[in-house]
């Protein structure tokens, strides 16, 4: 049986107990029974949906949900609601609560190839067409889809998951609880070469890449191996697809990294840091805690804590921002800026007629 | 048997033939054989050739070719001819009609795993080292290359074609003649997290993609399954390779969709939209039908149908050319400013000497 | 066995055996026996280390190894040394030398696919789920990891590794000593379609990829067959992760292209060209022999020979430098330039009236 998608199951819980599930508190009915989460739209009969924010609640007004659970400041409502600071959180417990699956690993299926001295854990679903190579170490209740292919010596902590084709190279260690989306690859060669007068030689990339607990990898992403060393996705790490990590790159706890972002070799990011889309990070800086990249950005240079950046090069975002709103006026200004060039060199011409004037003023005189 | 590249069949066809195919009109002798078709240079005897646009003329002339489709206005020219509005596209057809093979589906290699209440259709070609999903439903011709994987209870229409290491998760719907390139991702989750103090919690992503009829998509792809409700690809989208769709999008009929496009979550693309490579779209916009975004561009704000932006943050193409074509002259227009600023001051200076001088001239008088 | 990672072979040399290896000059114990290289911070008793520039001679002096690789002009320095003009590709070779692993092919696995009429070299390694299309011709020594799809009639020459779930399609040659890192596609289809009407028809792809000897290719990247005739990696090309190559692209020899680039249809790229990160490149276009593109450029014209550029659109890298200097005071241009345009009015006016005052003049007088 697989985790994840699915037909829904049939699991029931009270309004009160969902708020217990939440840390929410029930308004009206607690033992009203609840069957299911959905959106505003889609809830039904039986069903408890949420209002992510007050300036939504007409729309709540006309849901058919049984339920609702709202931010704490909603005026009084005349449904059973629980109340929260924060619903979408709340919701993303509730929707977890409801796709909860009876756990049934489907153990080790004949058509897997597992390596010499491999240690297989309890509890595991490895499918048809996965390659574990010699010397891997599979935790308990791991979940390795078709076409998975671990190399030799690779770890992978308990209850992860490595989705269809997902590739983990010799020696790379995934820690506990991660998710690798399709298609992904941790722990290709990263890109060093020596010059050797006009070719290249290739430097042996001999590091690994370790991946903490918690951490969720997007589709087809590439996260090299260190030259020597690590590359180093630290716990809690999320990242959207396509998305591109250089060799012993580090990436601080909890960071955000959005769909095709590109990070060069060496860098170090912080933690708690966002990279908005397709922004790309040059090799050997370090991005401070808590700093936010705007989409397409490119970063060039260290970056403090805390800064926020935009542009190509980046720059402090507001400023950004202003330079962004003059940039389409730049015909206008080189033509304000001729315009202006000519009026000058007329008033001096003025001025020097003038002048001429006076002085040739006394000889007419 | 696969469909798809391999050698040139020994198809024929008469020059009349092949103008009915494209809905030409035949200049010469239609009774003339072809055996195929090539570009002018590689043409050779027996064969035909295409001219896209008049002003290649001379290369025709040049040209080995027995015959070849030409524009309807291109002047009298002393070779057997197709005359046509669109040569590309009559190329295209007698493309395909050349590389047309004898349909043999190979039917369900014994080395593919198919899972528990799988429906398949007639002639068919299941390779090796695919799976399918418990409950899955595989439309009549269908081809699944090596290496794919389907999810439990995936739809895939009659003609498609999913190239080798493609990967559909559970409960995606894909349409018929759809076409996806090798290692290509459906139904990854969206990229959706709340936050709980500084950690994420995971969203579930319980929605599916849909994928109707005609689309192709190119290579290493993502396209990201909904929070809930729908992703969807609708008839006749083309996109090119690296291309990243987030949950809950929606890209309208024939749009065409350009390599490493990324689009965000939400976001409404309409009908016959060109996307330039390397765009960026964020999400929860719409862009208008018939729009066309540069390449590189950066989207950030709805687009009316029709318009045509460039730039990121992007703007009208036009305005765009023109303050691009000022860019590269900041630094003159920062130093002539600075000179017109001086040339002012000395105005400014002289005048206020003249008028002290006026107002100390009646002194002097 | 596998070629590349794994654990470190207790292989040993001398430091004058090594001193030959790179072509060095050994100053010192020649007999000094080494059994690995490491970086400076981690090489340890019995190791050499390497000291990339003289301005990083203050690491070297703590470093505990018994033996280091510097530049020739380093100063004396009181341990055994190799001198050499380029330590980095020194440090390459040792490295290969030390990672080096007794040739144990694996041969072909008995669950991978080989179609009919193909050629195997000898020495081969064919690892489990491997598909070989018929009439395929794999070289010797020649490694192919789990999951990798070769379609029909594909070449691979000797010494070459394509790691896991890489994909070469039909025709398609690649060279020899050639690495394709895992998730790479090569040969699918270019992005090519008629307009008919509204919609759109595929053109057939009917041309192949040729990838010649010595190249390299990043993990999840997506080369396109040509349309006719053939899309060409020449000799030595090495790139990073993630690029997208379009259909009948030619890239010169030992050129270099960082992750994520783009570069459209017919564009000809020349020899010993840099491409930096995330930089895109238009379709039929000519980059000249060692031209230089900035990351996240975006080239939209011919590029002469040596040039080197930034920007979007691209322009020369020296002026792109000094007009993004400039861009973030395009707002305090801005206001500059009403500020003027302010000061010109009131000279402007003031002259206006002093010519009144002096045209009246005369009739005071």
């Amino acid at each position: 049986m697989k985790a994840g998608y699915g037909e829904r199951m049939k699991t029931r819980a009270t309004l009160e107990e969902l708020a217990t599930l939440v840390g929410g508190k029930v308004e009206g009915d607690g033992s009203l029974p609840i069957r299911g989460i959905a959106s505003l739209e889609d809830a039904g009969e039986g069903e408890i949906t949420f209002l992510a924010e007050i300036k939504h609640s007409r729309r709540l007004e006309k849901s058919r949900a049984s339920a609702a659970i709202v931010p704490t400041n909603l005026p009084s409502f005349p449904r059973p609601l629980i109340r929260t600071p924060n619903p979408h959180l709340a919701y993303a417990k509730v929707q977890a609560f409801f796709q909860e699956k009876p756990f049934s690993p489907r153990g080790v299926d004949s058509r897997a190839f597992i390596g010499e001295g491999v240690k297989i854990g309890r509890d595991v679903s490895i499918y048809p067409f996965v390659y574990v190579g010699a010397g891997s170490e599979i935790g308990d209740r791991v979940i390795l889809h078709p076409g998975v292919c671990l190399g030799e010596s690779v770890q992978v902590g308990e209850g992860s998951v490595l989705y269809p084709n997902v590739v983990v190279m010799d020696r790379c260690v995934v820690g506990k609880r991660v998710i690798l989306h399709p298609g992904t690859v941790i722990g290709s060669d990263g890109f060093g070469f020596a010059r050797d007068g006009k070719k290249f030689v290739k430097i042996p990339q001999v590091g690994i890449v370790v991946i903490e607990d918690d951490v969720e990898i997007g589709a087809n992403c590439a996260v090299d191996r260190a030259a020597m060393g690590k590359t180093w996705i630290k716990r809690g790490v999320k990242t959207d697809n396509l998305i591109q990590i250089g060799h012993n790159v580090t990436v601080g706890e909890d960071t955000v990294i959005v769909a095709q972002v590109g990070i060069a070799g060496s860098t170090e990011i912080g933690n708690r840091v966002a990279l908005g889309g397709q922004a790309g990070v040059v090799g050997h800086i370090k991005i401070g805690d808590g700093a936010m990249i705007g989409a397409q950005a490119g970063v060039g240079q260290d970056v403090a804590p805390g800064q926020i950046l935009s542009g190509s090069p980046a720059f402090p975002h507001r400023e950004w921002l202003r330079a962004q709103a003059a940039f389409p006026k730049l015909p206008e200004m080189k033509r304000a800026l001729a315009e202006l060039e000519k009026r000058i060199t007329q008033i001096e011409e003025a001025l020097s007629g003038q002048r001429s004037a006076v002085s040739k003023g006394p000889d007419r005189a």
